[in-house]
């Protein structure tokens, strides 16, 4: 056991995965401290965990919300760093030895490089950073000589699969999906889904651009390239099997036969705590995982065929170099133009398909290489979509 | 990796788990050599086994079968040792660093303590040297400074969980159990099951003993008991849920809610492997786990109104000392005459119940309290047969 706290800074602290860690920190005064939080735009939420973490400083991306809430934050005694950049300042802050990363998207890089950079272990949740740049992102990592711990409650299952287990007893992990609302439905059927029914997911409570993510399975192929580079296995050793009901997270194939598997209630909680603590483990803030209760536990293999994103997944990460980027890159702009009803839900695949294809992948040496692939494709991207047709909210 | 082959006595060779171990040496070259067997009575098979893998001695417990088959034996120029007694000494024959003591029922007991005390690694298949003397077989394991390495899937699985964990993440084991061929029935149609539907076991390979303790629940009950030894938990740590498809063998729930699970295929062979080959893992030699193949998995809670026997079990656990001992007798002796179509399936629980009802449990201080006990609990419940309803063979 630890004597000591774990000072933390929270990049993206009033998100969904950000909330939840406060409040795994609050519950864990001794153990756990928010040394620093650094949010978008949301000073209302910001000045409440303030409050409630009493944090040395905090930031605020966004201009204008920073000039509104930069008073009343200051009169709490912290400090207030504001504009674009404040969260990768913050990232560095002295006094915490471990950073957790929840920015979503690819804003969410330059800050887990500065962690890294500046020595701390890095809990990531940001999977777009070990996407876009994993080369990068891990070559960081192993020069400062720190961890990356993954948030993402399946990798979080398989890193703790994996602990106390030798690199040659492992011979493939499987990511579980739940599928999504939509698993099951007809591939005609989703041209008429509208962003609403795509960010009700099922089992987890998540931010927009994930839930709908989940809804096209890209979060899978996502989460399947974060994996390469968290746990250096080939894609040809990494699984995906449907899961509907979200309770076991991850399973780890060993070498002769056994299968190891991570399973709880799907509550964030766990693995953020887990990320925040390892490698010790803290007290149960979650439900106990009642199986008889649960009753039945389903899988079945992904409908590639109506759902296309997680194949596209996998042709980036074999294509390699900036790939992924680009990937994800476009995937945001699709997204982002789904939730704004300017495309159909299967114009998000078909968008990243087109982009994808387009693209001659390069090597990536830095991050400029990454920043310059995923400036082409938000290009690309968005003149797709402004050259298709409109989504269902616009028919 | 080792370089060096390990050496391997098989007791009890020629039963389920033998036969299984044998194949599993035979594949191993290199890797695994069996240096003795030992056998009860089937002396054909164990003169097979010699032709395979070459041993260096080989025991039959059986006189007559000794007699029988000690010159086709000697011909193969292996060592021969005949009698009661003979797999005890061969227990502790040189050239072995592991033995894997898989003689059913309490008979294991005294070649199990041998092994220990010659200073092997014990791969331990006999649960009920656990469940009848656990405290002596674990002291004599510390004192000799020697492992003992479950095979039982259920404590393989456990056992695999807990690999790289301290014990202040373990909160509670799991053990999972098919619920045997009656799951479901109402307790009068148990009244009219035979020995022939009992032992038909729905996912597993079994002996006929071992089958009805499965379809009973005692083998669940037992395999608690064997638990609270292997892994020194207190049975209100010690859970267990049904799972028909036995393809999820054992959960460990950790401090912060997280369930660790080992998954496989039911094919003893990938335990018996690993109890063999630990700390390291062999090749495969079972199926690849397919979790969209299987589809689904399903959990309930054991009906113990139905199949007293665990509660049963718990009971003897919580009442210490000889009380295991004498459960597991008793056990033994209700199965054989229902076997025998003395006792009726019902009446395996009943007469287990009167007899650990009418003990005075007392302190186990060496080898003699528990074969005292063994032996009045035999005389209790073979008196008890014997005055009672014959079973449904004989109506």
């Amino acid at each position: 056991m630890a004597d000591r706290e774990t000072g933390v800074v929270i990049l993206g602290s009033t998100g969904s995965i950000g909330r939840q860690a406060a409040e795994v920190i609050a519950r864990m005064p001794g153990r756990l401290r928010a040394v620093a939080l650094a949010a978008g735009r949301d000073g209302a939420r910001l000045l409440e965990q303030v409050r409630r973490l009493r944090p040395e400083a905090v930031a605020l991306e966004d201009p204008e919300a920073g000039r509104a809430w930069r008073p009343a934050l200051e009169r709490e005694g912290v400090k207030v760093l504001v504009g674009p950049g404040a969260a990768e300042e913050l990232a560095a802050w002295p006094g915490a030895t471990r950073v957790l990363s929840a920015i979503t998207g690819a804003a969410g890089l330059r800050p887990t490089l500065a962690a890294l950079r500046a020595g701390r272990d890095v809990a990531l949740a940001n999977k777009e950073s070990l996407v876009a740049a994993g080369a990068l992102v891990t070559r960081q990592a192993a020069a400062a000589g720190v961890r990356i711990i993954p948030v993402d409650s399946e990798h979080s299952a398989l890193f703790q699969c994996l602990q106390g287990r030798s690199p040659d007893e492992v011979e493939r992990l499987v990511l579980t999906a739940s599928g999504g609302p939509f698993r099951g439905w007809p591939a005609e059927a989703l041209h008429r889904v509208t962003p609403e029914q795509a960010v009700r997911h099922p089992n987890w409570s998540m931010g927009a651009k994930i839930s709908v993510d989940s809804a096209t399975l890209m979060n899978k192929g996502l989460e399947v390239i974060e994996a390469r580079w968290l746990f250096g296995l080939p894609a040809s050793r990494i699984g995906v099997v449907v899961h509907p009901q979200s309770v076991v997270h991850g399973l780890v194939e060993l070498a002769d036969g056994a299968t190891v598997a991570v399973l709880a209630p799907p509550d964030m909680r766990q693995p953020i705590q887990y990320a925040l603590c390892y490698p010790e483990r803290g007290p149960r803030l979650v439900e106990r995982l009642d199986l008889a209760a649960v009753g039945k536990l389903t899988f079945e293999e992904p409908d590639t065929r109506t759902f296309p994103c997680l194949d596209l997944a996998y042709r980036a990460l074999e294509a390699g170099g900036t790939a992924p980027a680009v990937l994800n890159a476009a995937n945001e702009e699709a997204v982002a133009a789904f939730l704004a009803g300017r495309l159909s839900f299967p114009g998000i695949a078909e968008t990243v398909a087109a982009v994808l294809a387009a693209h001659r992948p390069r090597p990536v040496t830095g991050l400029d290489d990454v920043l310059e692939a995923d400036a082409w494709a938000r290009d690309q991207a968005r003149a797709r979509v402004a050259a298709g047709a409109p989504g269902p909210g616009l028919r």
